[in-house]
C-alpha cells in the first residue's frame, strides 16, 4: 500500500484532529503517502483532497473539531454515490481509507468495504453509543465540558435555592447524562435506556427538600424526554422555581482532553497499521486499554448497552 | 458604627463572594462587627443572620455565586416589609448595611435609605446594565464563560460549515452580546439597543458565503429577539444549516476571573469605608479605575448606555 | 460493622474528595456511621476526628485536594505509633478503616492490617506508580493540568523559535511525562524507566531543526534527570535558546476531571462495600473498567511498569 | 498611505494575534494593503514578509502567542541595522509600520521614528510595566493563568498545612504579584517597588499560624528576591514546611481572555487609524477606557508606577 486516504464524517468531536495527525505521522514513518478528503464522503465523491504531510498536521493536536471538516452527504447513501467515491479513490491512486466518525460514518465505511475497498473505521461520537469500543473519541472532552457548565450552574442553583433541569446530548444513549450526574453530584439522571416515572422523581425531590436540601440538579439526556416538560412537572410537584438549560453544541468542541488526545493518537496509529497489515472492513476500538479490531458489519448492527452499575451509582450518590 | 450588615440580592454572579470577604475583612480590621443576612431581603426581614468572622469568609474568594444566597422577596417591595426589615436591623443592633446586587436590589437599598437607614450598594449584574459604574461585578467572568463556549461552538461551526445563532444574557443590554462578538470574532451581534433589519443581516451573510466563508456565528442578546426565529430567517435566506444555542445560566457562575475578584475586593472594602465615613444612600462604582460613590436615587433612574464605538467595531471586525 | 473511619494520607490529589464523599454516602445508605480523621495517620493517633454526615461531604466533589487534610507522620511508621492508632480506633468504636493515598499510605494501611484491623486502601497518586490499578486517583486531573500549561508554553515556544524543557512530576515513574508528551505533541519525553543518551536526544533535535522545525518541547520526569542540565546540553548542541519550566505543585490540584470524580466515586463506594462484605487488607483497584481488590501485601511490594507501547508512540509522534 | 507593515517583537503575549487581526481588518476596510514581518525587527531587516489578507488572520483571534513570531535582534539596536530596515521598508513600498511589543520594542519603534519613518507602537507586556497605558496587552490573560495555578496550589497548601512561595513574572514591576495576591487571597506579596523586611514577613506569618491558620501563600515578583531564599527564611522562622513554585513561561500563553481580545482589537484598529490620520512616533494606550496616543519619546523614558492602593489592599486582605 503506497497511498492511504483519510476523512472525518458525521458530527465533529474533539480528538478527531489527534487521530488525523497520528495517522499521518504513522504513515509517513512507514514511507506511505497520505491524502485527506475535505467534508467527509462529500469531498471523497468530489475528489476534494489535500496532501497530508507533516506541515499539514502541525499545530492541530490541541484543536477541537476537525480541520478536514465534515458534512452530510445523501449522495453517498446510495449505490451510485458509492461507486463515484470508489472511482475517485482509484483515480487518485488511493489504496486504503481511514474513516473517522459515528454510526452513520461507519455504515458508510462498510459500504466501501462491501465494494471491496480496504477501509478501517475509527469510532468518534460524543454520545459513546458505538459498540465494541469502551470509549469513542470525543466523549471524555464532552464530559469535561458538561461538568464545567454544571459546576457553574450549581453555583447559581445553590445561591438561589432552585432546581435546574440540564439537557445534555445523547439521542439513544444515557452515557453522558449518567456519568455527568455522578461527576457533578446531580440529584437525578434521566436516560433513554430506562423508563422513569416523573411522579416518582418528583416525590423523591420533594422528600429531599423537606429534609432541608434547597436546590437540585436533574440531568436529562436529549433522547429521554423534553427538558421543559420535566421542569414544569417538578415545579408543579414541589412548588420550586425550576429552570432549564440546554447545553447544546457547546458540548462538542474545545481543546481535547488528554484522554481524547491519547485515544485519538492511538486510534490513528493503529488504523494505519491495520491497513498496512492487510486488514480491512474493521473498526479499531478500545477494550481494556488494548486496541482491538472488530468487523464493521458487526459494529453497525450491535447496540451499545449502558452499564447498569453506573446508573445504580448515579442513583445512590444522588437522591 | 459598631455593627454592619451585608446581603446579596437578585441574580447571583461571580465576584459576590469576593466583595463579601473584602467587606468583612475591612470591617474586622477596623474593629467593626459584621453580620450576614441569608437570601437577601427575605433573610433580612426574617432576621436569618450569621456572624461574619474571618473563618466565615475563608475559602470563598474563588467560588462563584454567593454563599449568603439570594432570593426574590415580594414582601420587601412594599412598605410593610421594609418596616419589618428596619425593625429587624435595629433589633440586631445593626447600624449600616451593604447591599450587593443589580437594579432591583439597589432599589431595595434605596427604600431603606429613604427610611433613614444607612445603606451602601454594590453593583452586581452580569448584564452590565447599571449606570454610574464602568463595570458591574460578574460581567468579566460571564464574558469569559461565554467566550469559552463560543470558541467551542466555533470548532463545530467551522468543522461543519454551519451558521450558529448563540443567545447570551442581556434583557435590556447588548453589552455581553457586543463584547463577546468582538472577542470571539463573530460575524454579527444583535442587541436590544439598536434596531436591526433581519433582511439586511441575511444579505450580508449571504454575500460573505458567496465570497467563500462557509460558517458564521451570530450572537443575540436575549432581549433583542427570538434566537430560533432569527436562525430560521437566516436558514431561509442563505439555505444554510443554522443551529441555535442558548447559553443560559451557565453564564453566571464559575470561579470568578481576576478582574471580578479584584473588583469585588475593591467594592467590598470601599462600601464599608463609606459607611464608616458617614456616607449613606450611595452606590460604589468604578470610574476610570477609581472608585466613586453616586446617590442610589440617581443610579436607579438612569439607564446605562451602550458604547457606540463598541458596536461599530463589532461590525467592522465581523462582516 | 457499625462504624467506619476514613482518612487521606501522603501527597494530596484531585479526586480524594470524591472518594470521601462516595464512601460516606455509601455507608449512610447502608446505615453505617462514618468518622473522618484529619491529617492522615497523625489525626488517627491523636483521635482528631469528625462525624461524616451528608452535610460534611456536601459541596466537596468539585474541589481539589482533600478537605480531611493530609500530613507526614513519622510516629506511625513505628510499632508504638501504630498501637496508639489501634487503641484510638477501638476507643472510638471504629471497626474498619478506609485509607486513601499513595505508596507510603498503603504501607501504613498494611501495618494496621497486620495488627488485625480491617483496612481497605484506595490508590491515590498523581505519578500513577501504584501496581494493581490501571489508574490511580488524581492522574487524569494532573495530566490535564500539565497539558494546559504545556499548550500555553507551546504558544511561546512557537512564537520565539525556542526549545523548552518542562519538568513534570514522577520520581520513579515516567507515566505523566510520556503521556503528556504524546498529548501535547512534544518532541521528546525523558523518563526514569529508560536510559537515555543526551547526545542522541540532541542530535535528533539538531536534525529536526535542520529540517526547518524551529521550536521544541522536551518533557522530563523529575526522577529522570536535572531539567536545567538537560537544557544546557541542548543549548550547547544546537545553539538554540532553551528555557526550563518546572511545573511543580500546580500539577496536583484544581477541580478534578470527570474521570477522577467518577473513579473516586467508584473507589469510595467499593471500599466501604468491601469492608461490609468482610474483606480486609486489600486495595481496591481499576482493572479494565472493573474494580478489583488486591492484597495490600502484594501491592506494596510490586513495582508498576510503564507501558512500552506508550513510549514507542511518544517517540514516533515526536521526533 | 497605501501599504502598512506590522510586526511583533520582544516577549510574546496573549492578545498579540487579536491586535494583528484587527489592524489587518481595519486596513482592508480602508482599502490599504498590509504586510506582516516575521520574527520582529529581524524579519524586517531581512524582508521576511507575508501578505496579510483576511485569510491570513483567520482563526488566530483565540490563539496565544503571535503567529508572526518574535525574536531578539541585536543588529537592529545599532544604526546600521536600522538603516537596513528602513531600506527594506522602502523597497517593499511600505509607508507606515505598527510595532507590537514591550519596552525594547517600543525603543526600536522610536529609532525608526527618528529616521523619519511613520511608526505607531502598541504596548504588549505581561509585566504591565509600560507607562501611558492603564493596561498592556497580555496582562489580564497572564493574571488569569497565574490565578488558575495559585488556586490549584492552594488546594495542596490547605490539604497539607504548608506554606508556598510562588514566583511570578515581573522583573521591575510588582503588578502581577500584587494583583494576583489580592485575587487569590494570598497572605503576602513581595514586589520590587517596595523594600521588605523578611524578618517582618516571617513574624507576621508566625503570628497568623499561632492564631490557627495552618497554610500560607506568598507571591513574589521575580525581580523582588530569590524565591528559594525567601522560602528558606520562612521555614527557619516558623518551622513550617515551605515549598517553592516558579510559574515561568506558563504565564505568557494560552487563549487570550476577553479583556485581552478586546484590548488587542481596539489597539490594532486605532494604530492603523492613527497612521492613516498622519500621526507617527506615538504609542496607542488605554486611559480610562479611552484610547490615547503618547509620543514614543515620552513613553520610553517614563517608568510606570505601581498603584499604592493596590499594595495596601493586598496587605489588608492578606495578613
Amino acid at each position: 500500500m503506497k497511498k492511504i486516504g483519510i476523512l472525518t464524517s458525521g458530527g465533529d468531536c474533539s480528538g478527531m484532529n489527534s487521530a488525523i495527525r497520528s495517522a499521518v505521522r504513522t504513515a509517513l514513518t512507514m514511507k506511505v503517502e497520505m491524502v485527506g478528503f475535505r467534508k467527509g464522503f462529500l469531498g471523497l465523491i468530489k475528489g476534494d483532497s489535500l496532501v497530508m504531510d507533516t506541515r499539514a498536521v502541525s499545530g492541530i493536536l490541541q484543536r477541537g473539531g476537525t480541520f478536514l471538516q465534515s458534512a452530510r452527504c445523501d449522495e453517498f447513501k446510495v449505490a451510485d454515490g458509492q461507486q463515484k467515491a470508489l472511482a475517485k479513490l482509484k483515480e487518485l491512486g488511493v489504496e486504503g481509507l481511514v474513516v473517522i466518525g459515528g454510526d452513520g460514518s461507519l455504515n458508510g465505511a462498510l459500504a466501501l468495504d462491501r465494494l471491496g475497498f480496504p477501509v478501517i473505521g475509527i469510532p468518534a461520537s460524543i454520545d459513546n453509543d458505538i459498540a465494541f469500543t469502551d470509549m469513542a473519541l470525543g466523549v471524555d472532552t464532552a464530559l469535561n465540558n458538561i461538568i464545567y457548565a454544571v459546576d457553574c450552574i450549581k453555583d447559581t442553583a445553590s445561591s438561589h435555592a432552585r432546581a435546574f433541569v440540564i439537557e445534555v446530548m445523547g439521542r439513544n444513549s444515557g452515557y453522558l447524562a449518567s456519568v455527568s450526574a455522578i461527576a457533578s453530584g446531580a440529584e437525578y439522571a434521566i436516560v433513554p435506556e430506562i423508563e422513569y416515572d416523573l411522579t416518582d422523581v418528583c416525590s423523591q425531590l420533594r422528600r429531599r427538600f423537606e429534609e432541608g436540601r434547597d436546590n437540585a440538579i436533574i440531568i436529562v439526556a436529549e433522547g429521554a424526554g423534553h427538558a421543559q416538560a420535566i421542569a414544569d412537572s417538578i415545579k408543579d410537584a414541589i412548588g420550586f422555581e425550576t429552570r432549564v438549560t440546554v447545553l447544546g453544541h457547546y458540548q462538542r468542541g474545545g481543546a481535547p482532553s488528554v484522554f481524547d488526545r491519547l485515544l485519538g493518537s492511538r486510534f490513528g496509529k493503529r488504523a494505519v497499521e491495520l491497513l498496512l497489515e492487510g486488514e480491512k472492513g474493521k473498526m479499531v476500538g478500545l477494550s481494556c486499554h488494548a486496541l482491538v479490531a472488530t468487523p464493521l458489519a458487526e459494529v453497525t448492527v450491535t447496540p451499545k448497552r449502558l452499564d447498569d452499575d453506573m446508573l445504580r451509582m448515579a442513583e445512590m450518590l444522588g437522591i
